[in-house]
C-alpha cells in the first residue's frame, strides 16, 4: 500500500542514513532529538479505517448523526458515514508515534493549523507523512529538545484528509544532554 | 461539580434568554447558527476520566509509556499516568457536542492554537467552557453558517488542561436559509 515516492528511497538503518533519503520508513528504530535535521521526512505504515471503529469512536467522543450509523448518515450533507475529525487526528497520532518512535516518548506541546480538507470514510486506508520543520533545545529542560513538525494524512487515493503543525518535546541522547548530578563531566 | 461562576447564572429555556446569562447550561436544547451571538458562553456538564479509559485510548491511538500503564508511567517525566492530549481533545469534543447540540450536527473545519498547559490524570473531572468569538454566513452553502469558538477545558481544581480555537459549519434555521427548490418563497 505504500507508494515509492522518492527514487532513492531505502530503509533507514543508521543515523547517518536518515539524511540521504527523500522519505524514510523508520517504524522499528528509536529516535532521539539529536537524530533529526530540519527537512527530514518520514512516512508511516498504512492504517485501515473500519466502520466498526469509526462508529465506536463516535459513540464515545463525537455522537453526531454523520458519524454514528450508516442509515442516519445517508440523510446528512455527507451522504454516508464519515469519521470524526478527532478520530482522524487520533489515528494520525498512532501512525506518527509508530513511525518516529521516540525513546522515552514525545510529549505534545501544541498543535496549529489542524485542518480536515477531505472526509475519511469506512474502508479508507490512511498514511501519515511527517516533515521536521524546526528544531531547538529546551530552555528549561536541557535533556530535551523541541521539535516542530508538519503531519499530512492521506487516503489510498492520495487525497489529503488532515494537515497540521505540531510541537513536541523529545529526549536528547545522553551524551548531548547535561550529565546527571554528581557526574564526572 | 459545576461551579457557579456568574451571579446571574440560570438555565437557558428560550433563544432570547441565551444572551442574558454569563454562562448557559444547554445540554438538552438544539441549537442553530441563528441562535448564537458573538460573546455567548456555554458550560458543559462534568466528565470523569477513568484510568481504564485513559489506558484504552492510549493502546489504540497513543501507545507511549506515560499513557499505557501506571507502573511504567511512574518512571517517566510525569511520575504517573497522564492522558494523551488527543484523548483530552476527544473528551472535549464529547462535552462540546452535548452542550451545544447543533441541529443536524456541527461540521469541524479546523482548529488552531490547540494547547495542553496541564496534564490530565485518572480521576480528574473535566468541564468545557465554550465562547463564540465570530459568526459569519457560509459563502458556498446558504443553509449554513460558520462559527468560530474558543473551547477551554478545565479540571476539578480549575486548572486549564486544554485550550483551542475551532471553526465549524452549523445549520441555519429554515426561515433564515434559502428555501428548498420549488418552494413558494
Amino acid at each position: 500500500m505504500i507508494k515509492r515516492i522518492a527514487p532513492n528511497l531505502r530503509i533507514a538503518q543508521s543515523s547517518a542514513m536518515t539524511h540521504e533519503c527523500g522519505f524514510i520508513f523508520a517504524a522499528m528504530r528509536e529516535h532521539y532529538f539529536d537524530d533529526l535535521k530540519v527537512g527530514d521526512r518520514f512516512k508511516s505504515e498504512p492504517l485501515n479505517v473500519t466502520e466498526k471503529q469509526l462508529i465506536e469512536f463516535a459513540h464515545k467522543f463525537d455522537p453526531q448523526m454523520f458519524h454514528l450509523s450508516r442509515k442516519r448518515a445517508e440523510r446528512t450533507i455527507f451522504k454516508g458515514l464519515v469519521a470524526s475529525g478527532w478520530h482522524t487526528a487520533a489515528m494520525t497520532m498512532r501512525l506518527f508515534v509508530q513511525t518516529l518512535n521516540f525513546a522515552e516518548g514525545a510529549i505534545g506541546l501544541g498543535v496549529d493549523e489542524l485542518r480536515w480538507p477531505n472526509v475519511v470514510r469506512p474502508g479508507d486506508v490512511l498514511t501519515v507523512e511527517t516533515e521536521i520543520v524546526d528544531l531547538r533545545l529546551s530552555r528549561s529542560r536541557p535533556r530535551f529538545g523541541i521539535i516542530r513538525l508538519r503531519n499530512v494524512t492521506t487516503n489510498q487515493r492520495g487525497e489529503i484528509v488532515q494537515t497540521m503543525l505540531a510541537s513536541a518535546m523529545v529526549p536528547r541522547r545522553e551524551k548531548f544532554g547535561v550529565p546527571p548530578l554528581g557526574g564526572s563531566e
